[in-house]
């Protein structure tokens, strides 16, 4: 499938390309997709902070599924489809909350929090109903490092950790258990989310379109980087510009040191790492103040949602140690005009003449690996 | 096809359910619906009182179709398709009004109130068009106790009469044909139409969702009550709380009695009756002092249209003898509770998890088997 | 195909009529026409005095694609379709402007005005890719009296002077390369194309609808002028009513003689002129001081933009010699008019239950010739 770019005298073609528009347009490709990638990966649903106590739970839209992520014990969370085993309606009225028990608001059958079924209202007899056969569907869920991510397949081919493997010892030193969310930017983006995704891959646009993130990050040498991902997982954070210590407009830290790093008499010259899971893109930064997590979520073949969450520590007092509005200054820019690239890019895919012409061999690197993975799993 | 509940050691067993998803989301399946279903039923269009007067039209809208309901006659009443049979423009500029003859805005073919083509302008002779063979494309229409019913079908298999039989003694003493219309509430639900037919089969849902029904009517006996219906048609109005004369939040009239009853010394302690046809619901609820009156109309495979209308004796004063919005209040709050629900419940079925589990023989008795005509209709 | 009005006894019979519903609400019908159709005929696109300088540029819009109209020199004009060759990004941010050359705003790469790839950034070697091969799309596109047409086909069956041929010695007299357009209006009307074509191709609809084209215009003798339409492309302009100079409420000059006109001690009583093209329709029409252009853009098989421009000569001066909306008075409210007429029609094609029926052999003569040349489009 792939065309690897291939020498001729020593000269190195530029033979890969995109994907044939088909892909980005057609509405069956879009639902194939969602059987074989979107219902089988994992991404990042949110942060252990958001449901600290028992029956704490939030919502988590993805890929048009509705998922409740909810606290069942101290040691162990739970996703739930939010869909009631009686009559298929939604459990929740609310977004987020804490609750003994999920009653659907439909008929009050109430679920454990374990997703067990524990009443049907007037039902003649107890076994009338085969009460452990209707427990809430499962999804997958585990916990990295405080982070939660799930996968909609209930018993994915790989667990997170085995893909992932364990954090990092600098990830482990920052503690990102304990930070919080303060920002979260949502965008509709009118794009196919794998126009999205190359835009991510590359930064061979990131000269002439993104001032801010020029600014705060080495983009030399984030060519040679991104070259390096494949796969359905990485490993690493992004690149910042000598002399910065974090991802601000001043190099400047915009909030306290995380974790560990906060006792140090002499921080590190800089601090970047994280990882990154593919295709549908979950990327999480960490740098010595805050964290950054981007993620995807498919609509349609035609739009495809980006959120991006923000993150300090969790005793970090806004207005003191930090404003929200300068810790997500960088990237809330950097958004807003990926927004608007991967828009007129989509435009142009559109069009019935649209054929992928090459990718450049060093800016461009880590595109084609990620879309042999997508055609990978679509012929599975 | 249908899975009767059985009992086991005389214990019933819940085997009952609604139907499989692709049901409810799939816009194949919904076409098929439009030509098995909603193309051949009779359902309620308006009130004879809409139009008194020869020539006095109002257009109804149904599946997608618009329809001219015209009195022709004292005694004649017609439904054409609003569709001139020259070149399709709909014939008319206003929703209702009085003709002597309905004359297209594009070219002024004229049609005569049965329906007949009249006049085609500057055709180079009389001979030149078959006047016989243009008339305007007839609906099925009947009227049963002054209310008007239509069937997209010009030649159902059988007629209202047939169906429903003539009315009781009771509602033909309440002298339906002197009524009038004092308020209509349109509703979108986001939902299948199936989603809002199941929610109004069962009053499972009542005791939880809506404390002003719950105070009118009489929620227990309405489970047996519906446990009844069954086919296509059925007969009878809805229980009212002991003690309550009519449908109202205190349980007095809200409109003087209709009919004969007016003129009785003793007014009976209750009144309610009514007929219903299935499977796109028509309701018709008598009381003592006013009618309400359900339809839907089907949209999409995602959407359905609920129209509830209110109605009082001919003579009454607005003011007077009733406040609309007290008329209304009941029904009114139930409606806007029930759109929430089946939203919230077509939400849960739209996730591709969604399997129906059991039906609770007891409180949703009435579910299935209009699931199973729909079934039976849809293999004809 | 084509079912020709048939004479029995010396009387002609209606027998021809529009097309089979199915051609007016299939989506698969309208791509068929996209492929067959709106890619292969030529259209027009604007006028030469848009783009007077070299590197003058302006979009254009047609059958869902983008085209930027260039002046790449004094004597050629080019139409490229606006997708990059690299990832197919559009390459302009603005609807018009001058430039010299297209840079792309995702990645640079940078297109001469001839289209030929200049520069791809960044790449390692100036071999890495074929730069030969990496032209933007062409379009084709012809100038015929200033007015510039444009092909979606780049290599058409047929140039547009050999299928219009040289414009007349009238044309040639009114100078249409020295006018300026003074107004556009866009009207998105929801109904087929073809219904919008039906209604423009016949006047049968006039004396019902249109006040102001009946004071401007001959309707009777419309009736047969449009029947002498047929094939691709017609000549000849609208007859206006006697006694009228122009298109206008009163039949006196809305702006100066266009062209040598202006030179002419006595101008002549009357200027009709113009050309036609179908089955999407353009349609040019010249009268002694002004030009309007029709054009239709098919959005989707529901949904189509009409636009007309109005032109008067380059050096009138507006609040002079002019008055946009006195000149755009009479076509403006035609243009409504038809909009109203046409939504209201395909309202009623939409029904199931349309069949089409006969056209008016006098004044609808021009409807089935272009339905003829459509479905032989379709079928090649």
């Amino acid at each position: 499938m792939r065309q690897e770019n291939i020498k001729v005298n020593n000269v190195v073609r530029a033979t890969e390309t995109t994907l044939p528009r088909e892909n980005y347009v057609s509405s069956e490709i879009f639902e194939l997709e969602h059987r074989n990638i979107f219902s089988k990966q994992w991404t990042y649903a949110g942060h252990i902070s958001q449901i600290p106590k028992i029956g704490d739970y939030f919502l988590h839209s993805y890929a048009g599924e509705s998922l409740i992520i909810v606290r069942e014990s101290a040691d162990t969370i739970r996703a739930h489809y939010n869909v009631c085993r009686h009559r298929g309606s939604q459990l929740t009225k609310s977004d987020s909350g804490t609750v003994k028990s999920f009653v659907c608001p439909y008929h009050q059958w109430s679920f454990a929090l374990n997703g067990a079924l524990r009443r049907a209202p007037m039902m003649p007899d107890k076994d009338c109903i085969d009460y452990e056969k209707l427990s809430l569907h499962p999804a997958a869920v585990e916990v990295w490092a405080g982070l939660i991510f799930v996968n909609l397949d209930p018993a994915p081919a790989e667990s997170l950790l085995e893909l992932v493997g364990p954090p990092s010892e600098c990830v482990q030193k920052l503690q990102p258990e304990n930070m919080k969310e303060i920002v979260r930017d949502l965008l509709r983006v009118q794009a196919n989310w794998k126009t999205l995704l190359e835009n991510y891959l590359e930064c061979y646009h990131c000269a002439g379109s993104h001032p801010e993130l020029g600014i705060a990050f080495d983009i030399q040498s984030s060519y040679g980087q991104t070259a390096d991902w494949g796969g359905s997982c990485f490993i690493g954070g992004e690149p910042l510009r000598k002399g910065f210590r974090t991802v601000s407009m001043t190099g400047e830290l915009v909030s306290k040191p995380l974790g560990l790093f906060a006792e140090e008499k002499e921080l590190p010259a800089e601090v970047t790492d994280g990882m990154g899971l593919l295709p549908v893109l979950t990327r999480v930064i960490f740098h010595l103040d805050h964290a950054i997590i981007h993620t995807m979520n498919p609509i349609s073949e035609r739009e495809v949602e980006w959120t991006t969450r923000w993150y300090v520590r969790s005793d970090a007092v806004e207005g003191v140690d930090y404003n929200p509005d300068t810790v997500a200054e960088v990237w809330r820019a950097t958004n807003a005009e990926d927004k608007e690239l991967c828009e007129r890019n989509y435009r142009g895919v559109l069009s019935r003449r649209f054929i992928s012409g090459p990718l450049n061999p060093i800016a461009e690197g880590a595109v084609r690996p990620a879309l042999n993975l997508i055609e990978k799993l679509l012929t599975y």
